[in-house]
């Protein structure tokens, strides 16, 4: 089943959608909702982000490739990080680089969206919390992600965070490919599932000290190296079975 | 004015306090409210953690002496850091330490909270966007801090954020001072506004890249070193016009 977050005429609601049309729910699949008799068509509506994270999770260093191209050790341990919600957009809308930007690369990752509070979950149990899952683009400058001793403006900056366009209850992870493409052309192509440490992997280890809760995100890091992004490019990141979160990038100001 | 969020008979509201009492309003100060008849002595009801942040900001390294005792070099500027919202609590519950955790300390700090929509302030602007003040403490497992990669379990495991008792919008910064006792013995005094890098200029800087948010909070980092603590010790941390936060430390099941 899919579920997207959508805005018409000056409302945001959510819905499921199915063959292009958005069937409208009251409430959130995250608390409660009933089904209403309202039904749109994918176009007509705007797409927003497909949810508002309690806490924002983000897992870096996760993929061998791009652990090298950060000139990065291997983790021995599956050490969760955090990006900010000021920086989320949805697909479709433009990720906007500072004037004094000069690096911007993309980031294709998995988004695993929680569903149910848990605590303290085996790696057997792990994937009774999960909701579904979407896509997202962890937009990085690489001057800031090296000069900062944080990451706040590297990966925060506002719009550096696209997710959508909408979660999947039950995608096949089996087999799953992530892939690339700037300006229509393949950049990219790797297993979404060539992960270092894995989904069950990391959600036990979280929760044996966090409580995660319905709405959190996790996104699952990436494989490989960006090129550097241009104003006017548009990256399209797809995941088998997740559809396209697809975003122009353009100049500030 | 005092703001406190609190709980009530299966009901969580806002309020004004004035004297022990709190004047309930319907709504929320960060969006809209109105005042009620209802008032409630403040001992009849649960003092609630005072905002749950969109984005929750943390300043590390702000202090010098703070610097020293991490063993770290002074920043160059002020690049603003995270924490997470699964460990935030009220005033009056319990941090739990997990079974693994051998060297837990405090960090008391001033929170600044963020009352309006911000973006490209100037350092003269950056108070305007500012609704208040309260009380942070950025409890840290040093082991962890160590070890791990990030900071997900050092400063984010579940209960490690205690955040109140209340906001308080027309504090005196000017002579502010934080004291922090241990059992009701002072452990730690020092000048709330000795930072290396104040509000205005981190709020200056930030909204260079990012948008604040009413809700947004932004823990302004700490001085000097804490003691290890030990379960069944009982922390406050008061800050001068802010009141006191007061949270027992217990050991996990």
């Amino acid at each position: 089943m899919k579920w997207i977050r959508c805005s018409h005429q000056n409302r945001t609601f959510y819905g499921t959608l199915e063959n292009d049309r958005v069937h409208e729910v009251s409430g959130s699949p995250f608390e409660q909702y009933e089904k209403t008799d309202r039904v749109h068509a994918l176009a007509d509506v705007q797409i927003e982000v497909p949810v508002i994270p309690r806490t924002f999770y983000c897992v870096g260093l996760n993929y061998v490739k791009h652990i090298g191209t950060e000139g990065r050790s291997i983790p021995a341990q599956p050490d969760v990080g955090y990006r900010a919600n000021n920086a989320l957009i949805a697909h479709g809308q433009d990720v906007v680089m500072p004037a004094d930007a000069t690096k911007v690369q993309y980031e294709g990752e998995l988004v695993v969206v929680i569903g149910k509070q848990a605590k303290n979950l085996s790696r057997e149990e792990a994937r009774s919390c999960i909701f579904g899952y979407t896509i997202g683009n962890d937009v990085s400058e690489r001057v800031w992600q090296k000069s900062d001793r944080t990451f706040w403006r590297a990966k925060n900056t506002d719009t550096f965070k696209p997710m959508g366009p909408f979660i999947e209850t039950d995608p096949k992870l089996e087999g799953m490919e992530t892939v690339v493409s700037v300006n229509g052309k393949e950049s990219m192509r790797f297993d979404t599932g060539d992960m270092l440490f894995g989904i069950d992997e990391f959600i036990s280890t979280m929760s044996r000290y966090l409580t995660l809760y319905p709405g959190d995100v996790i996104w699952m890091g990436t494989d490989g190296h960006s090129p550097d992004l241009q104003p006017g490019d548009v990256v399209d990141v797809s995941i088998t079975g997740l559809g396209v979160l697809s975003n122009r990038f353009v100049r500030e100001g």
